[in-house]
């Protein structure tokens, strides 16, 4: 599976005059290969030459981890006297026109690559569409993570009571996620007032009756993300409550339904915006609708007013809208979808119902 | 005291003949203005000018954390429909020779930077440079974060038991990590054979008699990282665990006496390798002794053979020396340490016995 993604960038790339392409995202490099690094400052690389060959570079360290890969590439490790680059340097064999991911390989590696007499190119839209449309085996693995998730989100949502702290809340759905096989997680459970704010920190604030909680949930399985919000009030909804949850779902329904092939991306962002602007006596849209994932939790095409990007059949998308009123909460709708040839697919299974925690 | 640090970038700055820096880096960012941004595909900068004044560049959506934070920089939020760079083109007035962070800042940022007219150059040793000099105030923040790692550490130790399983002892140490106020963290306790691989991934085996347990276990707390590790053995240590535990605690000491303002980050690491490679029939020395850590778990200067680099009083390092034999374990030994004018200083006070868990 990884060799065929590996032959799709080697047609790209060649059609796009590249001689070689050197993945340095450690979410690319798990795409093209199957080996998952640990990249800290050290370089990993997945190199592909057009004219056929590349390999997978990694420091000594990693050899045997890089070894048990499914990759067809040829393998090459590189001591710690070493910053990798003379042994990259053999790897291009004299390839000049070196695509590189210019939104995540340093400024530091493309002065080196110079150094080298290669002339390094912004290949990031070419390494980034493959990835974007995702394969069967892909999808699959975003439903799985999807469906831990879910399993978590539940349980958490079953036992949550009054008193319960933020943060301790937060750390048991990390534990109970890493228990169910997360490598990653991004729990973001967040009470009353500070549920306003999209990127709260969670913290040492108890929950209170009539307190909010926006519960937004998400984890890497099997090198894939899951990723999903839902909402609950601590005793029966308030009136904002209950009239700002009915206005967010619309407007993930309509989100949703725009989520189709050739659609532009800017276009399921509006769909949101339509609707939540229309209700701005509830509280401000302050995201795009969503963005894709899969190895990553974030990935293009992100859904917001300036992309120029479509949709493709094969995008798994996430769709998160959201309402945010200063000092009273905010409330946010989360699920998966791919695009297809048809009608979305939704890849989790989540009742999107506003949950009640006794008060 | 963020804003002396501004004062001091800008004198260093002006110094190396630069109009301006721009810190992208989030640790950078932190570093220079107190704000921790949850630096995603959005733009984030700490831009100082050395004629005078700069600005805290950030998206809409964080213009409230960031006006929190306590630095005395001017703040600028820019709207979804930008991406910031027309907003970061005005902060610079007009600065063409701009300091970027070169190991940080990837090739697209140079790119754009280049079409507004300024010529980036390679700015990362001044900016590393003054982060690698911690003031008391960090000092004081890693030695808190090792004293909430102490404790995790001994009651992971302690509640240790035959047939718990790697993912869930690494799960439950993650959790009282966040639980004590964590905001990031790497548990990374392997048993038996796992723990000869020192970037093992912690999976379904069960603790079993005669298993070796390597604990590194680091936490961010209020900003700056703490990391340690200690090792244990299931029932009394075999000849081969005694005689490792005692030669990795010898190259730790002869490590950390190395730790003096002056030295040759390379000779710290010599210190170890001298020790580890007569040793050669215990296992192998797979890494450097250690590296710089603060707001980063991993910082400059890294303690490798192939540095130039030297100490200076005010580092803070990791010296983490360990031997790995395949198929049977690895032992590694871990405390942090503050490079003085004088003796190094541990900012650690976990025993550094070699643990036995009941058989």
């Amino acid at each position: 599976m990884t060799d065929a993604r590996v032959d799709r960038l080697r047609e790209a790339a060649s059609a796009a005059g590249l001689k070689a392409v050197m993945a340095t995202n450690p979410a690319s490099i798990y795409y093209l290969t199957g080996f998952d690094p640990l990249a800290l400052e050290r370089l990993f690389a997945a190199v592909v030459l057009t004219g056929g060959g590349g390999a997978l570079l990694v420091p000594r360290l990693d050899e045997e981890a890089a070894a048990s890969a499914p990759s067809g590439l040829a393998r090459v490790a590189y001591d710690a006297a070493s910053d990798g680059f003379a042994e990259l340097a053999e790897v291009f064999d004299g390839a000049r026109a070196v695509g590189v991911e210019e939104d995540h390989v340093p400024f530091a590696r493309v002065l080196r690559l110079q150094e080298l007499g290669a002339d390094p190119r912004p290949a990031g839209a070419l390494l980034m569409g493959l990835r974007a449309r995702k394969d069967p085996e892909e999808i699959e693995a975003v439903r799985r993570a999807c469906s831990v998730v879910t399993e978590v989100m539940e349980r958490m949502f079953a036992s949550l009571r009054v008193g319960d702290v933020e943060q301790a809340v937060n750390a048991r759905v990390a534990y109970e996620l890493t228990e169910a096989g997360a490598t990653e997680s991004h729990p973001l459970v967040l009470f009353g007032a500070n549920a306003a704010n999209p990127h709260g920190t969670p913290g040492e604030y108890a929950l209170a009756p009539g307190d909010v909680v926006c519960a937004d949930i998400s984890a890497r399985l099997g090198g894939y993300w899951g990723d999903l919000t839902r909402c609950a009030t601590v005793g029966p909804p308030s009136e904002w409550a209950r009239r700002t949850w009915e206005v967010v779902s619309r407007a993930q329904a309509a989100s949703i339904a725009a989520c189709r092939a050739g659609t532009a991306a800017r276009d399921v962002d509006a769909a949101q915006r339509r609707i939540l602007e229309a209700a701005d006596d509830l509280g401000r849209c302050l995201h795009g609708v969503g963005h894709a994932m899969g190895v990553e939790i974030h990935e293009p095409p992100f859904l917001v007013p300036r992309t120029r990007d479509s949709l493709e059949a094969g995008h798994v998308l996430t769709i998160e809208p959201g309402l945010y009123a200063t000092g009273v909460g905010g409330i946010r709708l989360e699920d998966d979808v791919v695009v297809t040839d048809g009608e979305p697919r939704l890849l989790s299974s989540l009742p999107l119902e506003l949950r009640e925690v006794p008060a």
